[in-house]
């Protein structure tokens, strides 16, 4: 049930709506079509932070030319089970899209496919490219780098980004699908209790001078995430290796920007060329 | 520089000695200088919970018939990318060598190798096997389920293993080498807790109803691991989900036994049917 003033609108609706967005941005509309179902799977699955919530960063990249409005990523090199696909600066859903299918397609054949993806942009929910293997009776795996916000273990500076991974796997009667931030919280939950006023635990995030902190406001003025686990002594350093992981399978097997070489977060001074 | 009653053995007899170990127990002597070989390379990289310290229980798999002594792995089905092995409940790394090979060369000629065995056994550092593809100039990974110790978010049993990844690179000037449990802390630590009367952090186990406990005695007595992060508030609902993902590469995708069903740690009761 809605709480008061919020009002629950049709996956349909939602979808005319970012579609229409977006061709008015000057997205081709096959485009705006594919960024609109990320968009609302994320709301649908409850990842608000990655639904309609984004979608003026999106129409912003579009408008503003830092993102391409139309066109196709293009396949660089090619062995059976791998691809490397350059993403032409498009928007990220087409750019994952592409990827998957050519990965799907190569797993059929040779038993594993394997795409990176240079040239890419935000993607949405990592686990919507995981979730079209699983569809086809694959496992699904999908990582993006992201821009930098984590603090790694002993830095007193951000290197590395959220760096998601996402597994998804179809059993019998129901479906596993993982699909989680490297670090331990999303900047979305940071946010929330910056909005109630409450503190947030001591394994999520640090102030500007790199040291845990457990005020949200600190976090988000200049401060930063912490990765998985948290401190050193609750394991942070694994989080870290993770997301280390994630960063070298995108940004540095793409030849794209990587770790605190990524631009700020919603900056549009240059292009994004992330990875998927 | 070593403490007071510790000797420094070279790496040359610290070999030696184990394979003659090994081979008065029944091995074949190929399999055991496999064995030695990993064990070696565990205590040099200073991880000792997997070094020589483990050599009673290889002898002691090998004396009772529980693994077999001699004999290959099976190849079961191959793609152009991919391979699913018998291990023939072979010692570990005799298993895991086999499988790296083949993965390696399957990398090679496809882009990528992913190799998944059943019926393996406990096979030392993952990071030996990951190295291998490192030093050929490959991304090196590898996974393995084990016995369940860890306990799962809001879980009363353990229910998974400490599920250890890995990740091998290698760049101009320096290697990234990431081996992880994916559980917050390894057993090793807390028993080294244990012996010096500290107490844990909040993060890294749980007592036998499964809260969390700070005390070593309660966690060794019948408790067990929490999964990276600790807590739910801390994200271990994401260690877990890790986990899982290994389980999923590991004992379901192998068809060999998975989470709770595997034996428990150092039981010889039934064959181990690990994978890697």
């Amino acid at each position: 049930m809605p709480e008061a003033g919020e009002k629950i609108v049709a996956v349909e609706e939602a979808t005319r709506f970012m579609v229409d967005c977006m061709v008015s941005a000057g997205s081709s509309r096959s485009h705006a079509e594919q960024l609109a179902d990320v968009l609302v799977a994320g709301d649908v699955r409850g990842h608000y932070s990655h639904g309609m919530n984004r979608l003026d960063m999106y129409v912003r990249d579009v408008q503003e030319g830092v993102c391409r409005k139309d066109g196709s990523p293009k396949v660089l090199k090619e062995r059976a089970a791998s691809v490397w696909v350059d993403g032409n600066n498009l928007l990220g859903p087409v750019v994952g899209n592409f990827c998957m299918d050519l990965a799907t397609k190569k797993a059929k054949e040779a038993g594993v496919g394997w795409v990176v993806a240079r040239g890419s942009n935000h993607f949405g929910i990592a686990g919507w490219y995981s979730m079209q293997a699983m569809k086809q009776g694959l496992l699904g795996m999908a990582f993006t780098n992201t821009s930098p916000i984590m603090y790694p273990t002993r830095s007193s500076k951000p290197a590395l980004g959220t760096n998601p991974l996402t597994l998804a796997a179809k059993a019998t009667r129901d479906v596993f699908v993982l699909d989680m931030a490297t670090t331990t919280v999303a900047v979305g939950k940071i946010e929330i209790a910056a909005r109630k006023s409450q503190s947030v635990p001591q394994t999520w995030g640090v102030a500007s001078d790199g040291f845990v902190s457990s005020d949200p406001g600190k976090i988000l003025a200049g401060g930063g995430l912490l990765p998985l686990g948290g401190t050193e002594v609750d394991g942070g350093y694994k989080g870290y290796g993770l997301a280390a992981l994630v960063e070298i399978f995108c940004g540095i097997l793409g030849g794209a920007h990587w770790g605190p070489h990524v631009r700020k977060w919603m900056s549009t001074a240059a292009d994004a060329d992330l990875v998927c």
